[in-house]
Order: structure tokens, then sequence, then C-alpha cells
């Protein structure tokens, strides 16, 4: 079994590290010197310079996971591998790609006898160890190409990896999947907020979450990883209090417009990032002067 | 060691076979014949059929465990228990009370020489078999006396229990923890909406639930829910879009109000739960007026 791998971020190098385990030949291209080295020395993996040399590096029908942030590096790999690979290759994105665009690339790849499988992939940094959640997109046939490798990369060779549908239901899934991420989190973190905010009750927070994990509703990888946080830095010392979003959010909420399904709450934990950015800074100040306008109140001098 | 438990719904019930089953000696009291009859003759378990039988029948310091609902049902018990009482004795609230009221009351009792535990209790009916999570609020010596119930009934001796701090601490902890739960049920209840409205994806949503539950970022025990509900009914027929509250959603908003911390999903979620009682039906009707009154869109008459 050989695989070629496109980006060795923090997810591209633990699938890596991950299949070279279970006995895959792994050949990897990361545009980074560093990435690189800091894998190519490593039983069953070969780091290669450049995606010619990627493709040259395997023989017979190829299989390609590109492992990149969505958008502009996605679209610019498929682009360059295309006279690099061959009829009866497989491409399969495992970014967090925007499915509609999967949609496109299956098609297009398609019309020049090329497979595409959109992989949504859950698991974090912690998938290196316990497995991956897999959310795969394709046909019958890619998806029986890819199987062997999703069985290794999966916590379980039966469990945790789903052919979801046609190309474009991998990353609808994933999609879904990270917009209820948001709301999760977002629920927990108000939690916890009020927890502090009540210091006259002394409940110590991190045992409260330890607590939590054993028999309780609300137990989740995602209070787990509370726990660890609150008994680390139970004041949060040193965070600044800005949450980034990288796409699936935004996306999940344009589905649920597009669709006239109310997502409210998945949709609100993603304003509330946006706030967290500065984005709400505008209309804050200009409540404030809207305040002294009506009311006489004095306003907050910016610094 | 012997325990009076107050309430056989199916909280009180579940504890008092999980402690039974454990070798506690377990005096029950319900007001329903039928909840009385169906534990009583279940080894460790005896049924008396009044509060002042329940205190006869137990020697010592006693520990009484009140599972009622909150408000008034625990209120009443609490006074009727005042008279059959002696000093040294143990009121635990296993219900979801208000913790200002188990606070008031902890308060009161302890004027009578009496012990008072606000108990969080969490884990729903599958703690009878796996354990409960207890989130208890009182004095170091009054925890010291419940702490060996506590051990059983929780998940393991030394986890899924914790004094969390001063009376009112236990169900302020058990407040915080329902309020997350709407949060979290209310992200995984919209995703699983917009699923349901891409049929095109051809996503097998109960599939989908159970891959998630290995290795993703959402897996939890609410997912696992999701992912019986789904095999089970994935159309979920037959039942209801209407989702009842239960007090504990509204004080964590009502705290979040107070001490002025945005807790907005959890908020929402309580909203949204309002909203399927019914109780949007007001202003829906109002705005559907108004866009006849200034558009002149017709309004859809009422049945």
């Amino acid at each position: 079994m050989e695989l070629g791998i496109v980006g060795l971020g923090k997810m591209g190098a633990g699938m890596a590290r991950r299949l070279a385990r279970a006995g895959v030949r792994v050949v990897c291209y990361d545009q980074s010197d560093a990435a690189r080295e800091a894998i190519a020395r490593e039983k069953n993996i070969e780091c290669v310079e450049n995606l010619a040399a990627l493709c040259a590096k395997l023989v017979g029908e190829r299989v390609l996971l590109v492992m990149l942030p969505a958008g502009e590096a996605v679209e610019a790999t498929i682009r360059d591998l295309l006279p690099l690979v061959s009829s009866g290759d497989t491409i399969v994105d495992g970014g967090n790609s925007y499915y509609r665009d999967s949609k496109r690339r299956a098609l297009a790849l398609s019309q020049q006898g090329l497979r595409y499988i959109d992989a949504g992939v859950s698991g974090g940094v912690h998938g290196e160890a316990h497995g991956y959640c897999l959310m795969l997109g394709g046909t019958p046939k890619s998806i029986e190409i890819f199987e062997p490798f999703a069985r290794l990369l999966a916590p379980g060779a039966e469990r945790g990896w789903l052919h979801c549908g046609p190309s474009g239901a991998g990353h609808f899934a994933k999609m879904i999947h990270n917009g209820v991420e948001y709301g999760m989190m977002q629920a927990l973190a108000e939690g916890f907020a009020l927890i502090a905010a009540r210091p006259e009750l002394d409940i110590d927070a991190a045992r409260l979450a330890e607590t939590w994990r054993h028999g309780s509703v609300v137990r989740s990888w995602l209070l787990d990883l509370c726990t660890t946080i609150l008994q680390e830095n139970e004041t949060l010392e040193g965070v600044a209090p800005v949450v980034a979003d990288s796409g699936e959010g935004r996306w999940t909420a344009l589905e649920s417009i597009e669709l006239g399904v109310p997502a409210p709450v998945i949709t609100l934990a993603l304003m509330g990032r946006f706030s967290s950015q500065g984005r709400s800074d505008y209309a804050r100040r200009l409540l404030a002067l809207m305040r002294t306008g009506f009311g006489g109140h004095p306003f907050t001098k910016s610094g």
C-alpha cells in the first residue's frame, strides 16, 4: 500500500505518521523545507521536493491525499497536479473545502478520467494517536480505492469513517460537524463563564468539569478539553479573548439561510466569534454615541 | 448503611435501586401507590406509606434523600418532615431546585440543628446502571455524612461526584450544567436539521451520527443519544415539535442577566423552546399583520 500526501501541517503530518506506522509507504510533499525535514527520516515516510517528484515516486493508480487549507491552496495544488497525474488516479481533498467547490472539482476531474474524493476530517492533533473521523464523498468506486487507507486512518477499521454520499457529501457533513462544534463549544464556554462570575460559591471549575465527565448529560470530548484547559490555567491568563473562524461556521450559516432552515444557535456562535475579532466595534461605537445623543450619557473615549 | 428516599419517580427509583444493589438498606416513600408497589419487593428496599413511617424506620442520625420536582413539592415535603426529624439528621434535596431556594432552606434548617445538602444530579434514566453525576453543596460535615452514599451513586467512588462549595453551590452547578445542555443539544439538533434539508446529498443521518461518535470533535453523550434516536426513527415521525423546559434554563438566563455575563447561545436555546411551545405565536401573528399593513401581503388564516 502506498499513498502520496501533499501538505505536512498538523493534520497532514499526523495522518502520514499514522499510516506509516500501519505499514503504508507514504510519499510526502510540503512547500516548507522545515515541515519536510521534521518527518523525512521516519520509517515508511519519504519526502520529496515537488509535486512532480511525488507523482514519479508512486506507481500504478496513484492515491494523492491533499491536506491543505481550503481555498486557493487546494485550487492551485489540484491545478498543478493535473499535468502530472494519469487517468484512474484518485485525488482526495482532506481539507475543509466548501462542499460546493468539491462538487465542482469532482465534476471537472471526472471529465479528465480522474477520481476525486472530498474527505471531511475531524480529530485534530489527537487524531494521530486515536484515529480521525472521516466523512467521505465520491463515487462508490473511488471510495473503494480509498477504503484501505480510511480503515487505517479512522479510530477503527469499521468505525469512524463513512461514505456519506456523492461528491460534496463528505465536505457537507464536515461543514455541519464544525457548525455543531461552534454551538457546543460556545455553550460550554458560557457555562464556565457564569461559574467564574460567582466566586462566592467557591466552585473549582476544573474539578467541576472533571466531575461532569462522569455520568452527566454534557459529557463530551469538548468537555474533556475544557477540563484540561481549566486544570492548567483556570483564570485563562495570557490568552486574548479572540476566537478565529475558518470558514465552515460561515458556510453552515449560509446553508441555513439558503435552505430557510433555522440554525440560530450555530449562527449566533459564529456572530460571537466575529465580535471577538473586533467586528462589532463599529456598531458598538455607534450605540454608545446614540445613547449620548438621546440621553446625554457620556461615552467612553478610546485610547 | 441506611437511607430514606422521598419520591420514587424515574430518578428516585433508580437511585434507590442502585443503592440497594450496593447493599444499602433503603426505606422509600412516594405518594403514589403504584410507584411504591413497583419497587416494594426488591431486595434491601422497604416502602412505607407516609413520611412519619419513613422517619420511624430509620435509626440514628437519619439521611433523607428528597427526589421530587423543584418548587412546591420540595417545599411542602421539607415542611412536613420538620416535626418528624431530629437534630443531626441530614436532608438531601436531589431535585432541580433553584440554588437560591437551597441557600434559604439550608439556613432555615441549620437554625433547627438540621443538615441540608443541595445535590444536583445528572445522568437521567441511564444513571441507575452507569452512575449519577452528583454536584453537592453544603458544609464539610454534611458532605462527610453523605459521602458513603455519593460514592455508591456516582459512576465511581472517586469520580463523578463533587463537593462543589457551600449551600447552593451544588444546585448552582447543576443549573449551569443544564444551561450548557440546552445549548449543546440545540446545536446538534440544528446540525441534523440541515442534513435532513439536503436530501440530494443522500446522507444517512443515523450512520453519520454513529460515525461522528468515533474520533470527531463533537463526540458526546448527547450525540450518542441522537444516534440511537435517528437509528430508530430517522424521520422523527409521530413526535410533535414541542420541547418542554423545566426551570434550569430560565434560571441560567436570569443568572446571565443579573451578572451581566453574556450567555447568548444558552439563552437563545431557551427562547427556542418557548417558541416550540407556541409562545411566539402572538408575535408571529402580529408580524404577519404588519406585513399586511405596510405591504398588502396576505396573511395566513388560522384554522
